[in-house]
């Protein structure tokens, strides 16, 4: 058998930095748990506007279409800012989501022992915190047409589409009722079905979905409340549902909960493929964080923690990956903390490359 | 010179409880301050479902149009649930809204010293906390068409549509510029201009009006940022100015960190009237929250500082709203709580009335 392949994009701002510490994790597992990868490296985003003109070369693209699993790093800066909405960093990004029909994106937040103090939020309120967020990824207002800037009569109208179809839900749906099985067996979907038809909908097919699922407490909640119960006692929800744009915005909250941003991995599925595994992109939550690249202060954690999630979910290796996640938490609860995981408490922070030699040595 | 009138919608669950203390306030001011004011009251929601089939009857609608203020209460109720989607009881709210063309809505996310405690945030991170959404009311995805369910193919697809023309971006920003010229001078405005185009015409508007406020210092931030920002350090924000749905899910986010739900209050406003003073409509930021309806257990506070808004948006007594917000920091001080302002503690909660007439006492 061929080793698993991983398609590389390390993108933008820290994305290099974090990802040369995933390189190392990845060496460690071939060389002492036999787990070998044929490892590839492209460009993405503002890196590969600055080469091909575009933020994903088509070859890029299809490269993505054939691996096994894509780590991405992250995209977009202030450089990139003036350029046309279609050669946006971003776009690159999104259209990797979209053509290879990444449909299920999970987001832990997950509050580490370590790091409670960190939050902007009460200890008791996040400490323990873990909740999963299945954003629909492929959808919705993200893609939905039409959309643009048109000429309306005197002035200009900007348009975009929001936009549902009973199988896109569905298959979002059965995703997040999947790992809520896993789990807790608590599924919380959100929408504004009070104000819009495309919530209307999707609140009708969660439910029917729910049927084929009856060991799982389904509860529906409007997002605006979502939004609120998120930073009122997080703790009361297990996995939560939601569409693209809600999913964007309750996730990016529910990460800062935990106080723990630089530590938040993401895990984005579609379809399995011949051999079984789903299609997957893995990715921090963090942005590219163009204020402190360059200048080795990047938490690598994130980033270390999305080959975590690629180890569990496509390659069928959650002890490795628990492995991988005990080893992160032992550096933390060593003390061990990049410029982010500290107050103005005076202590010294660590690099990006000693983070990560501090993982692999805990490995 | 005639009295100025009152159009008062208590609408459903906590709404009439509330509304009833508000009465006791405005009876107040007029027996004692010489504002007298016509008061009629009406029907929303549920409420006016259950007696006119349809959840705001056309003449309600026309007196709303022709007061010079509306005060309401909450709509929505679990009895209204399975309602078909243009009878429920939100229709109504949407409905006054959109026709009195009520585009910016004021949510002040106030922390009461007397209740920083009581956020599920640390103290220092929401302690003076005072920040103003200013969130466009009257168009993007709440009314935007086409919507609705439709068929496609085999399935149905859900549809709504984000729309935004230049001079509706235009009066919002110009109305959050106006807000934070009176205030501290500091102006963020939140969109998804990396994915959405109308969130790049948002931009590029606010951008343009902000040359009519060179004092004022403006800022751009993606809306899932904002979100994350607003939960990790709320105080770096003076004025936020974002789109409708946004709006709604933000400024929830926002209201929720000060830990004090049952006391904030909105103000929705509209173009001058020929009587000089603006379409306006003022609202607490809760909901009708049936789960307490009733059991005079309801803050309502929140619904008092809504008229405190009134008095200061639509009748020029910027004084007396001064009054009356300082009558309301006062009884908190004194210690004075209903049962949505207390913890685990035991102390005994005071009922809706009490509050009510605390209130009074302390003007
Ligand atoms: C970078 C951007 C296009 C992206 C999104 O909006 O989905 C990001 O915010 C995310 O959540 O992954
Ligand atoms: C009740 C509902 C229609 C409304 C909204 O979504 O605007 C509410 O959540 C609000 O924020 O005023």
């Amino acid at each position: 058998m061929p080793n698993p392949s991983l398609l590389i994009l390390p993108g933008d701002g820290i994305g290099p930095e974090v990802m040369a510490e995933v390189r190392k994790i990845i060496d460690w597992f071939g060389a002492n748990r036999g787990l070998k990868f044929d490892v590839s490296e492209d460009l993405v985003g503002g890196a590969a506007y600055d080469v091909h003109g575009v933020p994903l070369a088509d070859e890029t693209m299809a490269k993505a279409q054939e691996v096994d699993a894509v780590l991405l790093g992250a995209v977009g800066g202030p450089k990139y800012d003036d350029l046309d909405f279609s050669l946006k960093p971003e776009r690159g990004l999104l259209r990797l989501r979209k053509e290879m029909d990444l449909f299920s994106n999970l987001r832990p937040a997950q509050c580490f022992d370590a790091l409670a103090d960190f939050s902007s939020l009460k200890k008791d309120v996040v400490a323990g915190l873990d909740i999963m967020i299945v954003r629909e990824l492929t959808s919705g207002v993200y893609f939905g047409e039409p959309r643009g800037i048109f000429e309306e009569g005197n002035e200009r109208v900007g348009i975009n589409t929001q936009r549902y179809t009973e199988s896109e839900i569905e298959r979002a749906a059965r995703s997040a009722f999947e790992l809520a099985m896993r789990r807790n067996k608590k599924l919380c979907s959100m929408e504004k079905a009070n104000v819009m038809e495309s919530g209307v909908l999707w609140r009708e097919v969660v439910t029917r979905v729910g049927k084929d699922y009856p060991e799982v407490e389904l509860s529906h909640m409007y997002a605006d409340n979502g939004a609120m119960q998120l930073v009122r006692a997080p703790k009361q929800f297990d996995v939560i549902v939601t569409d693209n744009l809600f999913g964007d915005i309750l996730s990016d909250c529910a990460a800062m909960l935990t106080g723990s941003l630089g530590m938040l991995p993401s895990a984005s599925l579609g379809a399995p493929m011949a051999n079984g595994r789903p299609k997957a992109l893995y990715e921090p939550v963090h942005g590219s964080a163009p204020d402190i690249a360059g200048q080795g202060k990047a938490n690598p954690i994130a980033c270390i923690l999305s080959f975590a999630m690629a180890l569990r979910y496509s390659f069928d290796q959650g002890a490795e990956a628990d492995r991988l996640e005990a080893a992160v938490e032992k550096v933390l609860a060593d003390g061990v903390r990049t410029a982010d995981l500290l107050g103005e408490e005076g202590v010294t922070p660590v690099s990006t490359t000693q983070m990560g030699d501090a993982v692999v040595a805990a490995l």
